[in-house]
């Protein structure tokens, strides 16, 4: 073997296991249309079952590229069947990291029975027949509503879920401090919901589990909403107990909204910061003044810097009414606790007043422009409007626009090859908008919130 | 007071209630669409909701007749509210008999969320705008699945549901032998399905829910399964504990087959004779062989009878062979349970082995002309065959139709109203078939199963 | 075979099941010394052991003769083991009619490992070691309380125990009426406790379990106490939920007493007659004045009579205040239950305000010679004093011992030997007060409610 | 303030709560007597009942001074009362880290009424006046066994339950090593048993909480037992969902025996040798041979040395077959618990063999001699032979007892005091055992898990 040469391990080597799997519960009981649906190759569902299950059995591991796994495993295979007692599940060559001494892990077991559930129900019920109805608002949210409910994660409990956003590879003092909050949260009675992946959306459940053993809470909710196109790279930790996949980002970012009781934002990427944005923008809606949505930005004492920018950034562009939506607490799990239950008291009497109920948040406006996926195409980046005097939540949105293009123009392949084509991006906007832009950015890439080879170099230049 | 005159008791002087019901379990969770369907009274919706919620509300009363309950409560009215903790149903002037001290009775109340879950999926998932989809036998068994599955009566444990068929006009002796039954049935840890009106329907849950009270059964099965055509007629008992409204009575009687693990038939009417035809109309296909269905014939002595009865004309028309698929037994209780728990445990096997589900009989055939309803048209009663030579599941098919078409033009406004117009009905068939059918339904009348003013006088002639 | 002689059917024939059974849920787990105290023949425990366990062996059965079930099964044999996963019992010769198809019905299993776990409480708890501690007052209501304890019936929920006392051999329209009210009961949420034998004992349990199933009330008790000098006479019913087995008649009525939140008398026997007394003459005691008791006397339209000459001879010798402690009900079961359920709530409120315990009534005073036996011996007879004058509540517990006194000189074995052996008793009292008691009993004579051979004569003669 | 004065905290400036406590579930039913007797403060209880309260009420806090918490909350002060629906405790003055925003950690509150129930039936059942039952190994057996049992821990499951000893003051390698070890054993699904203080008893709890949750496992079982002398130095982590207080160190250490399917051992102090030694003169008795019990030794990488030491020790005196009892795996957490739960296994298939029940181990032999605590005076370490030649298991005996003289001598207040008032023990023995104890101590004392002030200074002498 010559010097220096790179030794490959063969991936092959890696542990797997066959084994058929059972639900416990009977809550999964398909019909004949629905299992044929799921091993129909040619439709592309069996491949994306397949995806996504392997994503539930790699659960935990430390990788977040989305390719490993289909790497490391590449004999692994899935199929769904109906029999006995109801469905079964048959896994050939799955990782055997999911089990323990030749047992499934209980919890994986129930996640992919939630794949089996979801895929199910979307490829039936929001099949291609239906896409008249997912071209309206109300028909993207029913869809999600139904989505939701046919997971049973509409509870008409007590108002008691906070959404924890932030980033999925953070380091270990932001780590350990989303886990603080989560005690402090669980020692409330509150229950999580998360993006379900690692890092801020781990953190979280896991604290809120040795809280929630201290309290003797049993029937606690640790709610992972994911969608195809992440799960690969953010897989579930086997904490989640209740695991949605919605059918593309925007339906997930919905769920988020429709069903959070407050949201925490930990420190995050540039993603973090987009959900922020997307927030806002629903938030600064007329329709929307009024409706209680407590809203905390959160880290540990590293992270001020963090919020201190990105509320500059809003309080420039949205204004100081923007800022007034949030609130950020630095380096204080407790105090976040205490203000996000009393938060959700006021939710709980606000929709107690509105006859709303507890378990959906129907009276949130969410116009059709943020249910739709933003393609950042040249044009589309040409179009946005970046301009001091317009309404809040329209620049919001086109801020998000913005971003979302100039991430994809610096990171996502796809971007990347439209600016070596068609060169950068022209925006227009103020100058003053577009410097603070630009340094929000800077920022990221210092503290390594956004990964790029090589120096940052914007991928835009600015039309006033 | 003129003599002769009617007392006319004021029908308003029955006392009513106004009331507000919350589910209990939350798992009756409506999207908006759903509400709103539900309260449109321009199709109907709200009508037949209305119609429904007032059979259950005087469930336990003893009046069979289906306009009763309309004219004694004219004034009910019903409003489906979706509110904070989730759905709230506002009964208006509601029969104070589901009542006590002011407070619903929680059985009744269960089984009127049932009525709004099972109305509601009907009228979206089942809408006009899939009838395409109603219109092949794979769709229609399809329908029923997912109508029963989202009843959430579908559970995957072992095979244990007993349908009891019967009359719910029954005599004394004859009810008190379906409790008895009902009692060895629920000692042996059977559950219990029926139609869910009173007499045969009532008397098995009864008797079981003794003998699961004695055996320290919890989780007890009274699945009651009706249509929106007969729930007034025959009200659900509250013992029911899952009450599903099918959308008619093919897919009602199609629930029956696939849900039951085995079906006893009680003494009944006519409809109950038909219901017996149906069924070996189905067991008598080529495609149904050998599957495993156990089906008893019995009641108490006073009912042979009307048992031999049947079993001759059965062997006259469909041959020794189609009964050899049931079994009659009389006045034996115990005898009835043991043999029924016996070929359960033969289902059991039989369904393990073919890889079947325990829930839904998927393997049995139900043709289409099955589950379609057959209207007794001067037309469509000429066109059956009811001579020797057949296939015994053909001949079962048309001998019950005729039966059913003979039955209308005697009791039914519709077939009385047929008959006074273009005369009797021409029937196609073999003398000595159709004199046995005649003699089974002089003797229905004579033993005051089938009700008919004046004298029996056939409505139809043969036509060899 | 000679003519007239009596053909005896060899009770050896009646059918036998040697079984083993293991309790569930585990609650039943016993030290080595109970065990052996248990299987100890010496003592006496091993043969109460035997006769308790037949009794439950033989519930339902028609009989209330003591010996029938002993001669009936004269093999039957118990053994107590304690093995792998608790306690087992081993089963021989036991009658069959407690089997199911070979398995024993679960609800008589449960009653059988509470008649363990009794005996063998009393056995080492009560033994004789300790009998200094149950010669006071308070040692007795200890010794109540801590029997009830270990039967896991004290439970700290809203008071909604009602306790019914009245005949176990009683007529056909008197039983379905004790249904009926069970039934009111049971809509209401109230649970029933009775001496757990058949007729008023079972009755208003059977209607309360068909209530708590239409109110879907899981958590249901229906609690039997009994004693082994009447267990075999009134052999539990299996639909007894929590079985108690109290060491006495003296500690049973107390128990009674303290765990009731009210009381209901239907129609009964002397013993029955011999009830009342005994509780009037704890709640006259001016320590119990105040104390909210609700205690209501019913039966259907045809024992009118029997309470109205019960209310009578009350009123001519306790006096119209001890009439004030009960409220009389005929033929009005929804009426019994609305007034027991008022007077519950007081009962809440009375508990609340004065700090008391739910689930044990502490605060009634119960004296001394309320908790000890009296024996009819001539001496203790001549001793009574039945004069006006007296304190009510002393002359009512010497009434209750006349009427005790008496009944043994007229039925009881015992008490028969004695009035042959020494003459009829001498009892000392006022002539009125006599000739009242005197009727009463020629009217129980009369209504076949106490059942003597020939014609009833006085076994006492009045000294005034 | 005169310079270099102390400045003196006022420990009065420590937040403290008062507060009302009810339990939930009502197992918890008090007698008047027991009552009581808790609230009596001439015997002593009520002291011991505040002291046992305090250590509940500041679990998790650092120190591990038994005064401290006494000195810290000198107001502190409990009742019991018995009340409406059962049990409250009255707080004053409690420290108000047992609290999250005024209402007290659930946990922490159950652990309370623990103290209370195990308080209560110790003053009651093994009061002054049962000392005679005390005297005996079965009297003594059958108490532990009526404590545990009234305590609710004995449970009929199958085997599972794991006892983990070792140091609560440990590094933090040592500490993160018992969770790992724990998260292997939650997910075999096996309980832990520990002696509930900080250290390697709460690591193992919290490493299998996760697992257990991963596992969906809902009732898991964390049981501590601990005794009034040690419970204030380690106060029970709110993990913990059974505590049990068994009423002295001798009677604890039996609890652990009897109720262990098997024992894990992590590094510890002395304390935890002289377990080690305390169980192997137990299973070397000849009574206990054959006797499935499975026992590893395991620590990180760092703490390989520390179990090399007690091995060489234990083969040195005991001989190689007493080393043959345990199994000594380092680094290795997967391996311990695969171990483990194969032990359990053959643990299981011989109570089966051998009908021994499964949650209290009858069959193990426990002399009296180790059911009496041991005073380290002068006589009694005089009395001691340490020679070879003796049979192991007495050996084994007199080493636990020289060790735990030994420690006296050098570390409790007591012993010090003997030490000083009448010079060294003398200790007969051979050299070479005496060299070995004299190693394994100045080992313990180099690796700080004996904390000594100043140099190490034998406080004994041996007489060969």
């Amino acid at each position: 073997m010559p010097q220096g040469a790179a030794v490959q391990i063969p991936v092959s080597t890696l542990p797997t296991v066959d084994a058929q799997i059972y639900p416990k519960g009977g809550l999964d009981i398909l019909s004949r249309e629905e299992v044929a649906r799921l091993r129909d190759a040619s439709g592309g569902m069996h491949d994306l079952l397949r995806r996504c299950a392997l994503a539930v059995l790699t659960s935990g591991s430390a990788s977040d590229d989305p390719r490993a796994a289909q790497e490391l495993y590449p004999d692994f295979d899935i199929q769904v069947n109906q029999q006995d007692r109801g469905m079964r599940i048959d896994l050939l060559n799955a990782p055997a990291m999911a089990f323990v001494d030749g047992q499934i892990i209980r919890g994986v077991a129930e996640l992919l029975f939630a794949v089996v559930r979801d895929l199910a129900y979307t490829a039936i019920e929001l099949g291609p027949e239906y896409e008249a109805d997912l071209e309206t608002t109300a028909g993207i949210t029913d869809a999600v509503f139904r989505l939701l409910r046919n997971a049973r994660v509409l509870h008409p409990t007590d108002p008691n879920l906070v959404v924890c956003w932030g980033g999925h590879s953070i380091g270990r003092e932001e780590y350990v401090y989303t886990k603080q909050v989560g005690y402090e949260l669980g020692l409330r009675g509150l229950d999580i919901c998360t993006g379900c992946g690692p890092g801020a959306m781990k953190g979280p459940m896991k604290g809120a589990t040795i809280a929630h053993a201290k309290q003797r809470r049993r029937r606690t909710r640790y709610i992972g909403i994911t969608e195809p196109g992440i799960i690969a790279a953010e897989s579930p930790n086997p904490i989640v107990n209740h695991l949605v996949i919605m059918p593309d980002i925007e339906k997930r970012l919905e769920a988020f909204v429709r069903m959070a009781h407050g949201i925490i934002v930990f420190p995050g990427g540039v993603g973090t910061a987009e959900e922020i944005l997307y927030l806002l923008g629903i938030l600064l809606r007329e329709e929307n003044a009024g409706r209680r949505f407590p809203l905390i930005l959160t880290g540990p004492t590293g992270a001020a810097p963090y919020f201190e920018q990105i509320d500059r950034f809003i309080r420039l562009t949205l204004g100081d009414a923007a800022a007034e939506l949030y609130e950020i607490v630095v380096a204080d799990p407790a105090t976040v606790a205490q203000h996000m239950a009393a938060g959700i008291r006021k939710v709980r009497e606000q929709r107690v007043e509105q006859k709303d109920s507890f378990f959906f948040n129907w009276a949130m406006h969410v116009p059709l422009a943020f249910q739709q996926p933003f393609a950042p195409t040249h044009e589309a980046m040409a179009a946005l409007d970046l301009h001091h005097g317009r309404k809040p939540h329209e620049l919001a949105a086109d801020l998000r626009r913005a971003f979302s293009g100039i991430v994809a123009g610096n990171v996502k392949e796809d971007g990347l090859r439209r600016i070596e084509a068609y060169g950068p991006f022209e925006i227009h906007g103020d100058p003053d908008i577009m410097q603070a832009l630009d340094a929000l950015l800077r920022a990221f890439v210092e503290q390594r919130r956004m990964k790029i080879a090589g120096d940052y170099k914007p991928c835009y230049r600015v039309v006033t």
